[in-house]
């Protein structure tokens, strides 16, 4: 410090010392169903920055008062998308305590996303700390202890931000946290409509990037999805493939309970094979408390079921659903948290979920209910990360 | 003007009203050869800014002072990969005058690509106004009269700049265009060395964006472009598909020449078909000057070649090779103009295409002398712009 030597080798992202520059004009919290909620736009007082170069490595984390971002007409993620985030939530426990879900994962995820774009990496152990200062500031404010229950909507972020029209790996970049509060999108009571895709559009390939949280899976996806809620769906079931694999719903992972051929009840959801689609923490944690709780005989009073990642096609569904062993469908994400599916409509097929033929089980709802436990901890588990020291400013 | 009524319709971008502010500071001009000009990201003094908002359609088109832009950090350029561009070029002509290449076909593709990732669509005819406005402001100082034979690199991109978080078409957009000095790229006296994409690693996949110039296109294959720079290639070759299709060298279209198996000389080049590549600009021209004026004997003296352009695979290019029929191989683009191909690397095979079987025959170097004829004006030709009117502030 203080001295003009020149660093040897680039830094690594250092949590541990966050500069802060409080803001002087607080922003009124917008309730629930309000306007400014609904517009997935309003932050909270404050963001969290992170300058990068390739000469520099990371340099000290800022938070600051929100404000845009002074960014060159040049700048490579204006031209060549070298751009990825995370989805992340911040939930008030009724415990009063701030949670965060599994961080580490959204941490790997993104530091995973950013290479694949050509963005620098990092620890992602750095992640949590750096959303867990953010929130120890803005937390108290934005999700008051009395109002145990409601969540911030947490957007990590690296960009390419250098000067740089040149096609090559960014020299620059910024990594910035910014917390928004964001509408429940869980409890949609009639549940979702799902139009598969079509054939002449699809979201990923094999050798492509739909395992990374990269911008670029969702700029050219906007299209479809658009169709689709011009008709009255609410995401685009993407199919991939000759054999029209069922892979994702919208920006989540999709999710079907159906009894096999065999007679067996299955939870079934698409393989990370050929890296197709992205690995969600949410699946990842239904797939980890359904087999560890759903695949014996159990308190819950549902049905055993065998635990299944493979791809499986849209066809199958269809056959499922004509020969009545549909139990239930459901997503799962951090927008969309779990969400039951009522219609998928493939072609001319229109599919209901809801009135299948076997009795609706209420797996996802189990499901749901135990992560909501966990995030908003009313159960004590290793995926509840508590951030202490609340206004320790 | 003036009055407060709502607009009824969204408006049109249009062209034909340009407000103006002049920069009270002037930048110096780099040299050729500088380093602001191998930066690629040293601008001219002016920028052109058209916003664009759901409601109002396209805002008058203004030109002021070169600046960073400020965008909020929850729009949806920065998350969703909402962004596509065009790369032109205006070229200072033996005759005085400045020019655009063919901009309507810049115009019309850039519409298209914003259409594909659910940008506003607008005219295509108006970009090569406000391209030639921008020119008329900055062509003078930046491309003086009496240094002719130089070009600037010019790049209109839209951006959606609104601030929205939700996974939706953007509801605001922003349209610039910067004008930057730029290396001659061409004039690469041995050749680029281009290596071929292994099978983990694809551009584009059918029903994809491949033919967009959306930024979705480039920072994901930032990755392999690094990896083939760093083992001293120029460029990848795009393969595709299990039967390896060539399909694009970079940002660029790859042409071979070569004589067939029944000994008929054939300039081929990927098709269009399946969406996989960028229909270039250039590679439309290079097709249809061929078409024009060597299909048969001509003065040229070159010998007379079929235009094809069909799916072809690395291995006939292996076969070609191994079998000394190749011609030659070049690449096309308006970052690269017309650029011969040394090296091809497949796997464990390096393919030279300057020492190839038949004497070499000098196809690139014609086409790329009489696409400079028309663009530095020494050929009057419809394919040319003239800017008029420059310093008619």
């Amino acid at each position: 410090m203080g001295s003009l030597a020149p660093t040897p080798t680039p830094a690594a992202l250092d949590a541990s010392t966050i500069n802060f520059t409080p803001s002087t004009t607080l922003r009124p919290v917008p309730e629930i169903g309000s306007p400014e909620e609904k517009s997935h736009s309003y932050c909270t007082d404050h963001m969290l920055t992170v300058r990068w170069t390739v000469e520099t490595g990371w340099q000290t984390p800022e938070i600051r008062p929100f404000e845009n971002l002074s960014i060159p007409p040049t700048a490579s993620c204006l031209h060549y998308a070298t751009e990825c985030f995370e989805g992340m939530k911040a939930y008030r426990g009724y415990d009063g305590k701030l949670r965060l879900f599994r961080p580490d994962c959204n941490g790997e995820r993104l530091a995973n996303s950013a290479v694949r774009t050509s963005l620098p990496g990092f620890g992602a152990g750095e992640v949590k700390k750096l959303v867990g200062r953010l929130l120890q500031i803005d937390g108290p404010r934005w999700l008051p202890k009395d109002k145990p229950g409601r969540f911030l909507y947490i957007r990590p972020t690296v960009i390419g931000n250098g000067t740089q029209l040149g096609v090559q790996a960014p020299k620059e970049a910024l990594l910035f946290i910014i917390a928004v509060p964001w509408p429940d999108m869980s409890s949609n009571p009639s549940g979702l409509k799902l139009l598969a895709s079509s054939p002449d559009t699809i979201r990923a390939w094999p050798g492509g990037f739909g395992y990374a949280k990269l911008g670029a899976n969702y700029g050219p996806s906007l299209a479809a999805h658009g169709l689709a809620t011009g008709q009255g769906f609410d995401q685009v079931l993407w199919l991939f493939g000759e054999e029209r694999q069922v892979t994702e719903a919208g920006a989540s992972n999709f999710f079907i309970v159906w009894e096999n051929k065999q007679g067996r009840r299955e939870l079934v959801t698409a393989s990370l094979e050929n890296q197709l689609i992205l690995p969600g923490v949410t699946r990842r944690s239904v797939l980890e408390l359904a087999r560890e709780r759903l695949a014996s005989a159990s308190a819950t009073g549902l049905a055993p079921v065998d635990v299944v990642e493979r791809p499986f096609t849209i066809a199958e569904v269809e056959e499922a659903w004509k020969e009545g062993r549909i139990v239930e469908a459901f997503v799962s994400g951090t927008a969309y948290f779990i969400a039951p599916v009522q219609i998928i409509r493939n072609g001319d097929v229109d599919m209901n979920m809801l009135e299948a033929g076997v009795e609706r089980a209420g797996y996802a709802a189990q499901i749901k209910a135990w992560l909501g436990a966990i995030m908003y901890g009313k159960e004590e588990h290793e995926w509840g990360y508590v951030i202490e020291n609340e206004d320790g400013r």
